[in-house]
């Protein structure tokens, strides 16, 4: 029963089985603030996009204002379902809204499992009844159980910095392992603290910290119509309200990225049916715009991530998907090393240990690293590897 | 021994085993034309391409020529190997057109298999030797076996068409299954014909005839170092030469785009552990590029096609890769079929027949239709789903 997401001050969450999984598992969690949080949220770019996110882009125009609790079910993403979906998504947040004493635009919402099926409302109601009865500092692995869906692992991450004399908590939980290449957003996550800031503040630090972290991570090039990422600021740290750029903002801000970094990578290593947590890195790459490009299409690679699954130190690949990128690539000036060895420069294969290389693809963790000498650009992106897991989880997924 | 590339007049082949592929198995072709013939070839979109890719874009410049003779080997790429490749490379045109009786600017060579790896010289000189020692008609199997890498099927198609009231033949053969989205070309691919023609038209009906087949073909979404197409017209046919636009000319474009399909097709069907062909077209998209790049995100979703792969009727994927993707989608005008059914319509699902439906995803071909509703714009890719045995081929290949 670790505790995360409650940590910061003014936080209770509950997680309950309310029947949407066929599983019987944990299917509901609510997350809510004592008083009106600040509150910020990035969502999928993904053009078709479920009903909640249209419900909290709605309750919240420009990402951020305040709000009290989110909800959150699994087992179903109540995407694709059209007006009354949408309907749908507005009660679950009206009826968590009368029970914690507040209006529906107060409470945000997201779902996640199979698109295209409406939600069981009556169960969802019986969900939101029973955990906002049992709201507490105690339940924060329900709450994250009820999120998850083929997550093999609880995700979550606690952060602490002293920002004007206060100790300040950043906390935070999150679900995703297929359908994972976030645009500006990631699964659904949720991150609270206890830190006195408005909400416009709020929201820059959340984009900020998202760059290089939710949306540095690919699983299989899929990005999810539900991505949701809710951060919620209690302001009961005691601190004076920080601003934007100021001292305790930076502050705040790196304690953030620090969560949400190790989030993401929790992210890539829970893949579905990975074995490895593979970070590819691009440097020297015309610009830092290019480096991404080069990095993710090395980590989109199928036949790359293959090779990391089979040990088989097959940099020929990594070489390809590089070449085949939108970027700017000379073979003639590229270096790759794989687990920090030289196996590729300026054109040829470099003679190398094999039985050591061999050794460094067999760790949980592979670093690729790649300098492609054009630039000064450089991104670091996370995967994981590709198994017959995989595909044996996704042929059977479903209806 | 079905005799294909040597059917139209003019063209002998050979295959043999000469010791570079570890199983012993067939692993060299040479396709000959007893005059210099016609040449156009298209390569490669890949930044980092193969040096048998260098040496035949200094022979023929502008992709077209006169040309006697194709040498290919698998089981060695010859890609990454620098200047010392290159020289390889030509070394094989060199021994090759010394026993032809030709020059080395007149024979064009490909190479398929692992990166990295220098080609074995001394075994590719036997190879060479034998090869030419044996050239005929009746080998065409022989030199198909001998480019082959993990591919399971012989892919070849002939097709036949009356021009200037001389009986024209063109015919082809294809390696390629894994590594597969082709960038103006393909795998490697020999077509041959008796047409009479000028280089410069073969080669605009080559370009013309690759982009609704080749070009329209993805796997794995990862493009080959190596990717080479090659025409030859030996003009033995007898017809007067046909000038490009001609009403001879169109007449061998549609018989010329009939092989390539054919083949294309056979590829995707063939690809790495692949069970079924999946033919995605996109419809109604604003423009004919936004429906490729909408059609290639369908096509190219491990989630799509792992739910394809397991009789899924999982359409969430599908419109989920389509609002991924860079074209314009509306989920609220949006309707997708499978196998001819209705699953999506207007933002909704559409109550359907799901026996029926699983029905259509049993078969050996499936057909994703997509109507954007926007415009009219229109492609059909192929590819194929997505099996454990890709991962198995994938993780194991190599070193």
């Amino acid at each position: 029963m670790t505790q995360h997401i409650t940590k910061p001050k003014g936080f209770r969450s509950a997680g309950v089985a309310c029947g949407i999984k066929q599983s019987g598992r944990k299917d509901l969690a609510v997350v809510a603030c004592t008083r009106d949080a600040a509150a910020a949220i990035l969502t999928t770019r993904n053009q078709v996009f479920g009903e909640p996110v249209r419900y909290c882009r709605r309750v919240l125009p420009g990402g951020f204002g305040r709000c009290r609790a989110v909800v959150i079910n699994a087992g179903c993403a109540n995407a694709c379902t059209g007006r009354a979906g949408y309907r749908d998504a507005a009660t679950m947040a009206h009826q968590a809204a009368r029970l914690l004493g507040t209006t529906a635009n107060k409470v945000l919402v997201a779902s996640t499992g199979v698109i295209g099926h409406r939600l069981p409302m009556a169960k969802i109601h019986a969900g939101i009844t029973a955990a906002v009865g049992s709201l507490g500092r105690g339940h924060d692995s329900a709450a994250l159980q009820a999120i998850m869906t083929t997550d093999l692992h609880e995700k979550y991450a606690v952060a602490r910095t002293v920002i004007g004399g206060k100790t300040v908590t950043v906390a935070g939980m999150v679900k995703g392992s297929g359908m994972i290449a976030p645009s500006l957003a990631t699964m659904i996550a949720v991150l609270t603290t206890d830190l006195a800031i408005a909400p416009a503040a709020l929201h820059k630090a959340l984009v900020a910290a998202a760059e290089g972290s939710f949306n540095a991570v690919t699983v299989d090039s899929d990005t999810s119509t539900s991505d949701t990422l809710f951060l919620l600021a209690s302001g009961q740290a005691g601190n004076r309200p920080v601003a934007a750029g100021s001292a305790g903002y930076r502050k705040f801000l790196t304690a953030l990225s620090d969560v949400c970094g190790r989030l993401a990578r929790a992210v890539a290593a829970d893949g579905e049916g990975a074995t490895k947590l593979i970070a590819v890195t691009v440097a020297g790459a015309r610009s830092a715009g290019e480096a991404e490009i080069a990095a993710k299409a090395v980590a989109n690679s199928p036949l790359f991530k293959c090779a990391v699954h089979g040990g088989d130190p097959n940099w020929g690949r990594i070489a390809t998907a590089l070449g085949k990128s939108a970027a700017k690539v000379d073979p003639a000036r590229l270096a790759i090393r794989i687990g920090g060895i030289v196996v590729f420069r300026r054109g040829v294969p470099t003679p190398c240990n094999v039985a050591a290389l061999r050794r460094k693809l067999m760790g949980k963790t592979v670093a690729v690293d790649c300098d492609l000498h054009l630039g000064k650009g450089r991104y670091t992106t996370w995967t994981c590897d590709l198994s017959a897991q995989y595909i044996h989880i996704n042929a059977d997924y479903h209806t």
